[in-house]
């Protein structure tokens, strides 16, 4: 995860969306033709678009009540309690229409382009009924289908219990899995099937029976795994083979050996630990000491994480988690795209590959996690197509 | 702190640079003639520009190789005692010509107005000399005299004692006091003086005997006070009746109660700390209820927090210090400009006060912090003229 591959003075040809050839800028300029358009990066940075493999990103309206609740000394569990949380955005997600729901979103994939990302994996969870969850997944395909982002989405009806089935847990599950989970496959709205895997929300035990139904579906597991209770989580993610095993915060030695032994991928998402005033970061550095494909992510959400900056995200991880910054980079893009199957098309500048990349302002890549807290894309290219241009 | 006076669907006059109306929109069109430019804000928040009241701006280099070597566990202090730390940055910085860091630091006014700050405070104290701290300090100047960010420029020639004094602080300190105060005092460079007080840096009776000096010349007083060391850096600012006492991290009752007794304003640098990775953030609830007039900066430097980004410093302010958002942005605005000595003429929009503000990405002031890690400002205007333009 530390070695990077850079090249200085390096050049890159793009043809048909897809990037042909990766070099010195001289070996490069002898494959040029009169045609060819030619982008000057000035000397600064160029990555691969980051990949941001855990985002919650439709939903209507914001949290800043709460947020100011928190700033006052309430709890995330306190405010969920009073009805709070998911489940408040869950009341006004399901009152937007999909055009609503377009709106704000389109605001925020404008962020997560000035951050320098360029694949999105797409949460649904605030709907919680068949039409609410299938509303927020169309609109993440036509996010997706705007061209501006690469959205990949993830089903996760399972990311609380909707009101009207509180004190109802198994009815719900019921609904999961015998309408809603065969509607999204058959509808091919979603590529992945999530589920809030936590003693306090779906205990494992209950966790198992929807994702193992999803499984049989045909979808990949992804899940909220250890973010407040040790272990559970991360065994059920190796116990049924998932992709990614996401948060991690209070995983002990047997989950993280569970997670290796069965190749499952942890999904770290700092911010939202940070956002939360937690001291409590996952073990980064025991997961990659121990070989584990770290990725990270943002968490964007309206509650725990509202941020879509994967620059921020390099910082926390290296000044929280002690990460270094090549380590951040891997996460963020190469490993993040594995951690979606999507690792031979996109997460590196290689020939083959799409020609997703950002021109950051920095000339150094180790400046986007050191000069930190700001949109470091000067520009950014999604299939070699200019997708965001800075003042 | 927490009354903001929010106008809902308000407008603003501005003439020959300062606010002449602020009110209604009903209200502030009957005052205008058809020579007025309109600027519609488009429903986004308008803030007060944001006073960064503690920053050092100018310097050579970056510190992304000790950013590294942090993030691989080494400590600040280990880095400094190998010849790291600021001492680095002074190699580098004397070495550079005055027009060389005019243009690191026109990078980084770039940057600061990103994120909608307007007036920063810049301390020189990386060229240890007299030549080169008065070429740091007239670089102040220039960056100021360009109009697009204010610049009120202090004097920290006892940031450290550079190399050719090792071992004989007594004699820098000479040369500080009969040498360097009485040259930048003659040409008018800063306005204030400033010493890192720490046992470790100038223990406080070295740092009495500098700021006493500097008092004679007519400084106003900042202190770098209990970054690591309780209490010695608060009773002493308390003592010489500075306007400042910055850091505050490891200040104690006893501290706390001599500041506010003395009339001093606390300058909280919550960014340094994370940055850092220490979770040891300065008492701020406390303060506040005690009834310090707190004040929010982003130690802007190379070293322990290379970020402009007050936005960020008000989400780690309600996430790591509990503050409420309306009690950040009063810190990062109006109590910034009065620690300052230009309470009124900036920090607030009302009439007769500089037409500095800025319009954020953003329809509610908290959203400034919840919605974190991304420059919010779309435009920026200073003495009523644009200075920044978003994409």
């Amino acid at each position: 995860m530390r070695d990077l591959a850079i090249l200085s003075r390096g050049a890159m040809l793009v043809r048909h969306g897809r990037i042909q050839a990766v070099g010195s800028r001289a070996e490069i300029e002898t494959l040029v033709s009169p045609q060819t358009r030619l982008v000057d990066a000035g000397g600064r940075v160029v990555l691969p678009g980051f990949v941001d493999a855990h985002t919650h990103p439709v939903f209507a309206g914001t949290r800043a009540d709460e947020y100011e609740l928190r700033a006052q000394g309430a709890t995330y569990a306190e405010i969920a309690a009073r009805g709070g949380g998911i489940r408040s955005t869950v009341r006004r997600t399901r009152a937007a229409t999909e055009d609503e729901l377009m709106d704000s979103a389109r605001r925020y994939r404008q962020w997560f382009l000035r951050g320098g990302t360029t694949t999105v994996e797409a949460k649904s969870g605030y709907g919680l009924s068949l039409e609410a969850e299938c509303k927020i997944l169309r609109a993440i395909h036509r996010l997706g289908q705007e061209g501006s982002v690469r959205y990949v989405p993830t089903f996760l009806g399972a990311h609380e219990v909707p009101d009207e089935f509180r004190g109802r847990m198994d009815d719900y599950i019921a609904l999961l899995i015998r309408e809603m989970l065969p509607r999204v496959a058959r509808e091919h709205l979603a590529e992945y099937c999530d589920v809030f895997c936590e003693p306090s929300v779906f205990p494992a035990a209950q966790a198992r029976v929807i994702l193992a139904a999803a499984k049989s579906l045909g979808f990949g597991l992804r899940l909220h795994a250890d973010q407040f209770t040790p272990d559970e989580g991360a065994l059920l993610a190796a116990e049924l083979g998932a992709d990614t095993a996401d948060h991690l915060e209070a995983t002990g030695p047997a989950g993280l050996e569970a997670l290796r032994a069965a190749g499952v991928q942890p999904v770290l998402l700092p911010a939202s630990v940070y956002n939360l005033g937690s001291p409590r970061y996952p073990a980064a550095r025991q997961m990659i000491d121990a070989g584990l494909p770290v990725v990270l992510a943002t968490d964007f959400n309206p509650g725990s994480s509202p941020t879509t900056s994967m620059p921020l995200v390099l910082s926390l991880a290296s000044t929280q988690m002690k990460m270094t910054p090549a380590e951040a980079v891997t996460a963020a893009t190469i490993n993040a795209a594995h951690s979606l199957r999507q690792g031979h098309e996109i997460g590196s500048l290689e020939p083959g590959k799409f020609a997703d990349f950002a021109i950051h302002d920095a000339a150094d890549y180790r400046d986007l996690a050191y000069f930190f807290g700001r949109d470091t894309a000067r520009a950014v290219y999604i299939g070699g197509v200019p997708a965001y241009q800075a003042e």
